[in-house]
């Protein structure tokens, strides 16, 4: 087995340049989900993909329609007797690039600095996406792969994966495995491997406010007329009172108390308010009374305005009351809270706090709940001992504060769990401009992941 | 009198056609004066300006250079012994068009449906503008002028005119005039002409919010930092309250209470609620307690939301905490308010209720301060005189919601009185989509410009 690890991590060291010219040419794909303009590029992303995988030594692969983007479907497998199958997982979706104007390179003309490639998606997650296709690519080329594997490479990660729940309930057979392997996630700091163990739940909506029916001189009109973004204002303002205690009714009915242990737990992260504060750039922070932050992000759910619009945005100035305004808000759930009743909540809050002088109305744009993995898992432990062996240091155990909604799909409709883990830095910028990916964790990460093969094929040894 | 008074009006019956042809061109040009972009555009109106003032007849003519946009002079004067100077006030710049998805026709392509011209600036106030000059290109085409004129069209009213009081301060032996004709204003209905008395001055502001260092992923830090979009909403929400007063500290304190006699005049105007309901489609009214709407808008100061943006406004979800929101906002002040006092007075608010977990900048785009014009001025009565004879119908007195920096300067730095009146419709649209002219009122304005000269000329017998 050590020899053919160190095979592998020979080919790796040999084809440095080709594998990143590759994953060069899937961070130029602009696959942005959420924009309908960018469709063409969704399927460019997973033909992409598929190419790809045939490339890697991967025999059988499929593209399959769905109600948005298509999800790329791939398998070696029924090859290597009483060997488990893993499926990977993955997505090569990105967030949008915006504000463009903040990034320093084109966020798709990927570029190196300082050994750190600046791309949208170099970290969230085509980077971490080609740390298993490179593994697998070197293993290939050099002896056999160990273990049956599967994909599911998705294009709606970013939007929530509308569409993956209908397409895994239809493709069950299709997928069964013994375990998912996602690399989704990322580690708490440069040194200090980590798994999830937990992840809150998202739900998007949006909030549409019309005052008067179209725009008004303001110097006219000025006086009489409730403005709506005066409205929204006075909504937003509402909902987070000044302790950081969300105010939708009943919002935390359903919430866990988190228990003595799970705080201790979260406190061997070590993660202080220094910590916090380098990584936000923020002048002090600010939360929910009573928690720490890192209680905050993993175990509390919290509410975010994501973005706010309404009258004139341009240069200088137009004296208009706005017929409309607009904000786009999310709340990140954990175990128990459900989409279902916060929509029912934001409706409630609305109805008791919305100005009387305007319209409201809500749409919801995704929900996904929260979901817990198990840590002790024998596929996750056997993950947790790799970690060890290649980085040379106790991997730590986390609750995160984002949301992969594929995590329970995979536990109700699969029937499997999950191993959460991966090779994103919080520095990473994922979501923001400047995201980048440390190329010194991206190659250790691929020497985890041939390792890893190895390891769970001999049953952990 | 009365016969060249007809001559001069079958001239315009004869050239309808012509003057449209002329309006359409000053339309079509782009002259946004908040958008530096625009720039050359703004140029470009201010040459169309001074070549059309050489084709009525107006044998002096020059365009001044300023910090920003040009302004036309023009001069037909010394020719008319002993009869008085106007001052024509105009300005060739307009409001930006946006939101362009709410316009029914291209904004600068002007468009004649029912009588009506959509275009921006028809008729605020390229379209008024043209009222004017072809009033007077009729009487010289037909006659003499039985006055002296000067022009002064501006390319800055929409932005505050900053560079005016300068000018004319350099400039003010130039302006010499016994008065100033400025038909910047309106009339209150399609048959009530109208004459105002009285402006608000305007303090336009940017509120600019910093949280973290830059944009974060919202489900790996949502919950430990302010969101600044959260805290411009508390700063916006917290400016009005609910009985519409706003709550900058000492905000109300320089202005003066509303007469009984001129509470009794403002109810003259037969403004009912109904008729701003019909006007701003809001659903209700909302405004100061204790204040009918006509009194809100004319004699009280109020505080608009113009524009407010942050985080991602495009389509679909983005998971982000932004790094920075903005609002735009202004406020509109009565008589002994000033500009000066307000940007202290919203300093001062925001020292006492900005989240203390955010940076915030306050940056002035504009300051104008209030004005009243004497209703008696015996220029000003002869107007109301013309507008009796021509329009058949006693003219109103009315204080105005808008702000006209002009007029003010004039008062300041020439000292000559404005008359202030003119031929835009509350339903024109202004500074709003689908901006229009009504054509009925045009013809009539040219009419009742034409019937002034004569009659200010002949002392108004």
């Amino acid at each position: 087995m050590e020899d053919r690890i160190q095979l592998a991590n020979k080919y790796i060291f040999k084809n440095k340049q080709n594998i990143l010219d590759s994953l060069f040419e899937i961070l130029e794909i602009q696959s942005i989900s959420s924009d309908p303009k960018f469709k063409q590029q969704l399927n460019k992303g997973a033909e992409w993909i598929e190419m790809y995988l045939k490339k890697i030594g991967i025999p059988e692969t499929r593209i399959f329609k769905t109600q948005q983007h298509p999800v790329v479907f791939g398998e070696f497998s029924k090859y290597v007797k009483d060997k488990p199958t893993i499926l990977i997982y993955g997505h090569y979706d990105v967030q949008p690039p915006d504000p463009l104007d903040l990034w320093k390179t084109d966020p798709f003309t990927p570029t190196i600095i300082d050994n750190l490639i600046y791309a949208r998606g170099a970290s969230d997650m085509k980077g971490q996406l080609m740390v298993v296709l490179s593994a697998i690519q070197a293993i290939n080329a050099t002896s056999d792969l160990p273990v049956n594997i599967k994909f599911m490479i998705e294009g709606e990660e970013e939007i929530g994966s509308p569409s993956i729940e209908e397409f895994l309930q239809t493709n069950r057979e299709l997928f069964t495995s013994d375990f998912v392997l996602n690399l989704d996630a990322g580690m708490i700091s440069k040194a200090q491997p980590t798994i999830v163990y937990g992840l809150r739940g998202l739900a998007y909506f949006e909030i549409h406010i019309t005052g008067p029916g179209h725009d008004l001189h303001s110097g006219l009109f000025g006086g009489i007329v409730m403005n709506p973004i005066q409205a929204l204002s006075t909504i937003i303002s509402g909902m987070i009172n000044d302790k950081g205690i969300i105010q939708l009714p009943g919002f935390y009915d359903d919430v866990l108390p988190l228990s003595e242990e799970e705080r201790d737990q979260l406190k061997k992260l070590g993660l202080n308010d220094d910590y916090y504060l380098e990584q936000t750039e923020a002048v002090v922070l600010f939360g929910e009374e009573g928690y720490t932050p890192t209680e905050r992000i993993g175990a509390r759910p919290t509410l975010d305005v994501n973005g706010i619009v309404g009258g004139y945005t341009g240069e200088g100035q137009k004296t208009i009351i706005p017929s409309k305004a607009i904000a786009k808000l999310s709340t990140r759930l954990v175990p128990k809270q459900t989409p279902e009743k916060v929509i029912n909540q934001l409706q409630d809050y609305m109805k008791q706090h919305a100005p009387k002088q305007i319209k409201w109305e809500i749409r919801q744009l995704s929900s996904d709940p929260a979901c817990i993995t198990n840590p002790n898992f024998y596929a996750t432990q056997c993950f947790a001992d790799t970690l060890r062996t290649v980085w040379g240091k106790e991997p730590i155990y986390k609750r995160e504060g984002g949301s992969i909604p594929i995590v329970s799909h995979m536990q109700k409709i699969l029937g499997i769990e999950s191993i959460l883990s991966g090779f994103s830095l919080p520095e990473d910028n994922i979501h923001s401009p400047n995201e980048r990916m440390d190329l010194d964790v991206f190659w250790k990460g691929i020497e985890t992941v041939i390792h890893y093969f190895f390891k769970i094929a001999e049953g952990c040894k």
